[in-house]
């Protein structure tokens, strides 16, 4: 079997798996999931004309020659309804987010206006006697204010349903919670939502050198990072996976092991799946009824990597089982996550928006590289007046964790590069977060 | 008081808030949180030097003339100690990760080498009878295998050390917990690790406007959505917000709930905070002990927006509590979160990174723009050959939270900008995720 490109196993995977189905969440557990169906606004916003600022609601036509003073027949805050109607000669105190009176076409924020003595007013500016009993648990003010800009009709009103409109369709199942659509659900009303479930993952690692984190420490063995880099990559995608320990290099414990994993929607095997000779685990897989995909791509860290789909209803599993087999090297580990597990998830869940964000950066060194392999390059980035740079962390070696933690991306080098020189713009997938882009970009 | 720009403002806030004290949390739980001691390694990793491959360990100097047949003396697993010595015309079978041979100073991957029948060895490369008396529970196997290519002393072992070394500091205080950092805690058996707290946030919305989620549509009501809004913008930077409610325009309500928010560590106050008539919000505040340190910024949107400090020992809390007042806009109060909360919680959590990451971008569009106010538009990327390009999500009405909802990014145009022309390169604060940069970056 020849070693696929990491965008066509990509490919096979994201042919594979499919969004999941939806569930009931409490809004405020339901930042970072992915809508099930559409929302629609049950109202209009604003629910009338409102004003935008805090100031002095007018007929712009009184404002012909500024400075323009006018009576000020009301008061109106958020929350109130107007009781008047805004004459020639007259204004109403108003405030943000506060409906605009009768008669009122436009709105003069406070800092371009003076409070004048109601004794400059022309005296026909007052309410009329009718008007004044028609205020009725109000203290009629009268006091007087001095506009001293001209505005349009219509100047700083915020039209009703300018926000909203009742009925329409104002989220798209599909969308991601965002904290600005946590606000348009509650804006809506919508104290429980659906959303698309999230992916059940286990994490198996195998080996017989792993000592596990409760273990004492025994010099001859190594430590197993993996399953908790795993567990960490994740949940930063916003799920609690189940560890499933460390499987010995035994048939039986191993079949075992992954028979409890493969009742999982994924299932995530680290180690084992080498050309070494003891590599039980994609034999044992197929014999439990996994069809593997690929067991091999062209990348640097990276290889081996497998993927193979257990379908639905074998296995006593109802849904298709996911099982991607990660190199036993941390780095390499956490690589193939990134590019194969990261995606799968993030479409399991919903989301469009499922790779890496990447940018483009300047190179400050040579980068070394034979042609074959698509390579990641763990690299910092920095600001300069020309955009980013992309430094190396140093030794590559796929034992360095510590190199892949202080990594802020991953450069890519195509497969078909000879070697990149320093000053090369250059693509780099961030690691330090979970921002997201809707297409790989990066070329092989 | 003038206006601060936006910078000075968020200067003051830095200067008033400190990191937070330590408290332990489990490994599992420890995502996004910063560590708040130096971490040790506790071992060698690797613990001796071991194969980086899957192939055969073996002595430089025996491929001088490849191909070179050898003789298979052992079969080394990881997590197993090597029984024998390697010595002239002999090599080990060697999985990656294993431990190298005495004798061996390189590793050969399977892929350069064949498997050849053992009569093509010359006879003195079979261990000799010392030796295989030496072999007691393992199964001497003496088949051959063919050698294709040379190497170097060396080439692909990793050294004992390499990846950490026993005593050395391997993660400094005031590392963020990513998923890299996990695998290394799990490394040095970090089940447990000591983090900066959390600050204990309060929200609270007033105006008496506001509808609650729970309470039935009045259609002259606006549904109370900045309390959701902010309620997310907390929790996407992991720490899980009290909603206090909201208080209504009444000196003794706002008051009370004034004084309750004072006991967490934060307090967001929504709305009331404007130059309006109807501002109790601020003198509240201020007959609470707490000092205001600004109440207006040069920015749009955003204005209205206030800090103070209620200074430890006050009002009957231990520790200084920080006290944010922001529009109740929904676009201005999320704007302001992301200028100035932020930054303030992810200070306290002890992150270095605690601006949001912006990006270069090139504007699609003449935007206009009058001088005094920095001005944050909503926007969306693309990419094109160029790299980014940022267009205006459109009408910027600060009521227009399905616009923020929709932007990738807020461009920021700096306050002396008298617009931006098509074309342009412009700096966009990345909203749709949790990744950070050190420095803000803009320029005002």
């Amino acid at each position: 079997m020849e070693h696929l490109s990491v965008t066509d196993a990509q490919q096979r995977i994201l042919e594979s798996v499919k969004t999941l189905g939806a569930e009931p969440v409490r809004l405020e557990q339901s930042l970072g999931r992915v809508l099930a169906d559409d929302v629609y606004a049950n109202r209009d916003l604003p629910p009338y004309d409102v004003s935008a600022m805090d100031g002095y609601a007018v007929l712009s036509t009184d404002l012909a020659l500024v400075p323009a003073t006018l009576a000020v027949i009301e008061d109106i805050r958020a929350g109130d309804m107007p009781a008047r109607t805004v004459h020639a000669g007259q204004c109403a105190r108003i405030m943000t987010g506060a409906p605009l009176p009768a008669g009122a076409d436009a709105v003069i924020r406070v800092e371009d206006t003076q409070q004048v003595s109601a004794e400059a007013l022309p005296p026909n500016s007052l309410p009329q006697a009718g008007e004044r009993d028609a205020v009725s648990l109000r203290e009629p003010m009268f006091d007087a204010v001095q506009i001293n800009v001209a505005v349009k009709s219509g100047n700083d009103i915020r039209r009703q349903g300018e926000a909203m409109r009742n009925g329409d369709a104002v989220l798209a199942a599909g969308t991601e919670i965002t904290p600005g659509i946590s606000g348009i659900l509650a804006t809506v009303k919508s104290a429980q939502v659906r959303v698309h479930r999230r992916p059940r993952v286990a994490i198996l690692s195998t080996g017989n050198e792993l000592e596990d984190i409760d273990d004492p420490v025994d010099p001859d063995k190594i430590p197993n990072s993996n399953s908790y880099a795993l567990m960490a990559q994740v949940q930063a995608l916003g799920t609690e996976p189940d560890l499933l320990g460390i499987a010995r290099d035994d048939p039986d414990e191993l079949a075992e092991y992954l028979q409890r994993g493969l009742k999982f929607d994924v299932l995530l095997v680290s180690g084992g799946t080498s050309v070494g000779v003891h590599d039980y685990v994609r034999p044992i897989l197929e014999s439990l009824g996994v069809q593997m995909k690929f067991w091999r791509v062209a990348m640097k860290p990276g290889h081996p990597v497998a993927f193979g789909v257990l379908p639905g209803n074998a296995g006593g599993n109802s849904k298709d089982t996911f099982v991607f087999g990660l190199p036993g090297n941390p780095v390499s580990s956490m690589v193939c996550f990134e590019q194969f597990v990261s995606p799968a998830l993030r479409r399991m869940m919903g989301h469009a928006r499922i790779h890496r964000r990447s940018i483009s950066a300047r190179l400050t060194h040579n980068l070394k590289h034979q042609p074959g392999r698509t390579e990641f390059v763990r690299v910092t980035l920095a600001r300069d007046a020309g955009g980013y740079t992309a430094t190396s962390t140093g030794a590559q070696g796929s034992g360095m964790l510590l190199s892949m933690a202080r990594a802020d991306g991953l450069l890519v080098v195509p497969s078909d590069s000879a070697g990149l020189a320093e000053g090369s713009m250059v693509t780099v997938q961030l690691l330090d977060g979970t921002v997201f882009q809707e297409d790989p970009i990066f070329k092989e």
